[in-house]
């Protein structure tokens, strides 16, 4: 039995910043999150990868289901970008769909029962076909820019069907047509989400409930060598978080904080090197960071 | 006797945004700090206006000695500019100097053994001029990317000589040549400075000690009209606060959120019309709101 159904791509990375490079290293929304995940909860992986994929050691020794990861003929999905200093923006060289263009997920029985789902970055035609075949979770979703600008409407139907919704600032601002932040969380409140989260890297997370506003500011780093999977890896730690935990207002500050924590170490080295290297205790020495940094 | 002296420009200042505009507002670094200031102590300002000048009964009102108001014949400093919705970037469409071209303040005798002062947006040559007839006080000094650009060298002169440094995140940037904020204020404290402050506009402020980072998410602000004067509210109230409390983590902490709390009332209207309605009873309460928008 799994705690959570993690739904996204696993994906080989070619990276570079300013502070190195990494060549085909394994990546991907679902591979993110679900390694952060795993140090609060045990997650099942849903995706798929090519047969050129031999990595399934990094899943197991984390206690990760991966009864959802097909293996069909083709190459794995691929993505290269670059980083320039301002590391908010990645710069998109190629990327290569691969397996995951016809990918359609069945979800295995041992999952159809978790309490909580996230639904990472796939699109919202997916999204809704693994929320059919649940039975009734606590859904979590991320949007991407992608789908917002093909399938604005269509995001909104999975929107009413979740309770929390995940995405970063400029992706809140497109897709509620604001400039402004507060409004963008406000209006997608209206929608009938229980929670939004807006993340804004290095600038900290916004979560907005029911009349109420929490803002964490960003982890105070010197030494931010590669973003990719800092998103992932916030919503994989917040998820898992929850579901030991429930979800009310305590609970989602604190899953914010922990997501940012576990996101933090994530981009003080390429690929998900630190997600491997930490254990609990660092995330908690974070977590008590967190706090000596906002108390006054 | 006054509390603290501030320096900096009386201006008319022309604005436009996306929520309106208003024509010659009475405006400038030194109007704005000490309408904050005043809130918590008594300041004196030190400035130059033309004959055109005639709103003196604004700084009486709020209890600013304007003996260190001089008017000299000509007009008084004009800025125009206009506000896109990304607010965090003002666009200039114009600045006469007039009068305030050869401003070389004379600080009258009553404001010399101030505790504090504050230098607002003038050059390093007019913030030396200032620190050598004043008698030791505390220094906190502004900086504005136009004297990073002329007279880098002789910034960090005027920074050997200050306590506290303000400045905005490009500012900080570009001053100490990295990208990264955090790398940016341990340099600035390496210089031999008590604390740095780098203002982040929507994203907050974070305040640099020994050994210590204190980040202030933004105020969750709706509302926003016109930004003009934001960072010179946040000092005015900043040095408002210390001058009564003294200088140390506690308190500069505390006067980090009074500073937000007040630009974040200033940016809700144009000109400094919200700093005339507003009590200390509502920055108060905005002060309680940080608090809960920070609890976890």
């Amino acid at each position: 039995m799994v705690d959570i159904v993690i739904v996204g791509s696993v994906a080989f990375d070619t990276v570079e910043t300013p502070f190195g490079s990494v060549k085909e290293a394994l990546g991907g929304s679902a591979t993110y999150a679900s390694l952060a995940a795993s140090f609060f909860s045990k997650p099942g992986i849903v995706a798929v990868v090519g047969n050129d994929f031999n990595n399934h050691n990094v899943f197991h020794t984390n206690n990760i289901c991966t009864k959802g990861l097909k293996t069909v003929e083709g190459r794995t999905f691929r993505w290269s970008g670059y980083y320039e200093y301002d590391m908010n923006q990645a710069h998109t060289i190629q990327t290569e769909e691969n397996v995951f263009k016809d990918f359609l997920p069945d979800i295995p029985e041992e999952y159809k029962n978790a309490r909580y789902v996230f639904l990472g970055n796939i699109g919202p035609e997916l999204q809704l076909h693994v929320l059919k075949q649940m039975n009734n979770p606590i859904a979590i979703m991320d949007v991407m820019n992608y789908w917002i600008e093909r399938t604005r409407d269509r995001l909104f139907d999975v929107m009413k069907k979740c309770n929390i919704l995940l995405m970063n600032d400029s992706e809140a601002r497109e897709l509620f047509k604001t400039t402004n932040l507060i409004t963008a969380g406000q209006k997608a409140l209206k929608i009938g989400l229980q929670a939004v989260v807006i993340k804004k890297g290095e600038h900290g997370v916004l979560l907005f409930t029911k009349d109420r506003v929490f803002s964490l500011p960003g982890y105070p780093c010197e030494n931010l060598k590669d973003p990719t999977g800092a998103g992932d890896s916030f919503a994989g730690a917040f998820t898992g978080y929850l579901s030991k935990n429930g979800i009310n207002e305590e609970s989602l500050r604190k899953a914010v904080v922990y997501g940012s924590a576990v996101a933090s170490f994530n981009v003080e080295d390429f690929s998900f090197n630190n997600l491997k290297r930490i254990t609990i205790n660092d995330i908690e020495n974070r977590y008590k960071e967190f706090r000596n940094l906002m108390t006054f």
